[in-house]
């Protein structure tokens, strides 16, 4: 199987069990719809695309971190998009789940998605139970509090953000967690991979505020364009401009590339960086910013 | 330590990790809002009791069993007080998180527990690797879907409620997995305890239906008394009256002690259930079921 195919029969066995016979039917078809049709599927891939680089010694314990990346990404969105933070009523072309299904089913779709990113990796893993513990804490971190995912959106709720702290939390620790996970999962140090992360991490703030601002829609978040600006969020064009964030976007992706480590698959690692950056940027900008 | 030193001692230390510095602020005292002080604690306590009957083979498993358990009933909490659900402004004497610090961070407070609850198992079971994912697993099952606590509040979404699924999961369940996590940390086997486990959580129920009904304040729980009946939900003791419910809480505590299975701790964990179901009863009821 490739990586698409891996990641897509993977998030319908995480369904399947979390839909199974017994579950609520209107929670049922609310979980679906969180979940699929999905984005780009942006964490997972690139999860799997670093343990193929270290040569995927494990490749059911490196599946099912990149399975839990991509349900609590797809948890975060359904939180972020409620009536209490973005009220967005559409993602990826069709209605949140908030608007569809109501704000007390929204808010259990997210909690059910935290806690079967988990019991996904619980699940498969029990074969490899030397990575249990390691794959959880790291994905943990890169979702929870202090650091993780929900510091992030929090940071939206003080009085004074840290602008860095706030961006590393929000974006880069979940992109991050991915790359981790993926070392991990095949035998790599995840050490050796943070320089990646990072600039990737950094990348994707970019490519999303990019978005925001020019208009079209972004594959991997599917929000639609100007949202930052109507709920009053930080945007790195408005505060640099349009050719400064074109231009930080391609040093970002510069030095991702710079820092892959030495592993058997390096170049087609490399290779696959430079392709996801010209996916990244509105097709509006992609032939200025290549 | 005694057992609710060894819970209060745990959860100060899991909360020290969430709250590390670098966490927003805001979130980081509504994060200790949610758990301390707490309740009377009753899943954890269970959970170690169980342990402790099985003759407490890895006490730091069985811990972080009973932490994570306990981190996530707050977590349910904090999200079912929350205006889409009970609305409910109060929680154990003090207001409640959504109450004091608004919508978005109790979202994101019921999130964070979630994830640190299971960042701790994995934290604290790096020595007793084996039990990682045995533990983890049973305790998503306990809180998630289709048969957990999130598909216990799910159900009051349905129009037709199934009402043993419902009670089942959105009481016994967690009771199940501290039973189960308990005798798992221990060595012992979990089938072993299942009728334990369904009675008392039937039991718990019952207890908490009674208080809605006779008023009082409910240690565990920690909810105003009628809030069932203004939120249309089921209470058993509306459907079989105040003296059916009371004699149907004890039969359930007779039939938990009979249920206890054979191991080192069996005579002090029957004279602890014992005790229990008298602070399980609203003090105004006690005299009349004990």
């Amino acid at each position: 199987m490739d990586i698409p195919e891996r990641i897509e029969t993977g998030m319908q066995r995480a369904l399947r069990y979390a839909t199974a016979n017994g579950c609520p039917p209107i929670l049922a078809r609310a979980l679906r719809h969180a979940v699929f049709p999905g984005g780009a599927r942006i964490r997972p891939r690139l999860c799997l695309a670093v343990a193929a680089a270290c040569g995927d010694r494990e490749p059911g314990a490196a599946d099912c971190a990149a399975i839990a990346i991509e349900l609590l990404h797809c948890a975060s969105l359904v939180h972020d998009d409620m009536p209490c933070f973005d009220n967005a009523l559409q993602r990826r072309g069709a209605p949140s789940v908030h608007a569809q299904f109501g704000e007390e089913i929204a808010l259990l779709v997210g909690d059910g998605l935290i806690v079967a990113a988990f019991e996904t990796v619980a699940r498969e893993t029990q074969q490899t139970p030397l990575l249990t513990a390691p794959l959880i804490a790291t994905i943990a971190n890169a979702v929870g509090t202090p650091y993780g995912l929900v510091a992030g959106q929090a940071w939206e709720s003080e009085p004074e953000i840290n602008i860095t702290a706030y961006h590393r939390a929000k974006t880069a620790s979940l992109f991050s967690g991915a790359v981790s996970t993926g070392a991990i999962a095949a035998g790599g140090n995840p050490r050796d991979w943070l320089g990646l992360a990072d600039a990737l991490g950094a990348a994707y703030q970019v490519a999303d505020d990019l978005y925001d601002a020019a208009g079209g829609q972004n594959d991997g978040a599917g929000k639609p364009a100007g949202q930052d600006s109507r709920n009053g969020k930080p945007n790195i064009v408005t505060s640099i401009g349009l050719e400064a964030a074109l231009d930080r976007l391609k040093r970002l992706v510069a030095e991702a590339v710079d820092n892959v480590p030495d592993c058997p698959g390096a170049d087609t690692f490399r290779a696959m960086i430079r392709n996801e950056a010209t996916r990244l940027m509105p097709k509006t900008l992609a032939t200025t910013a290549a």
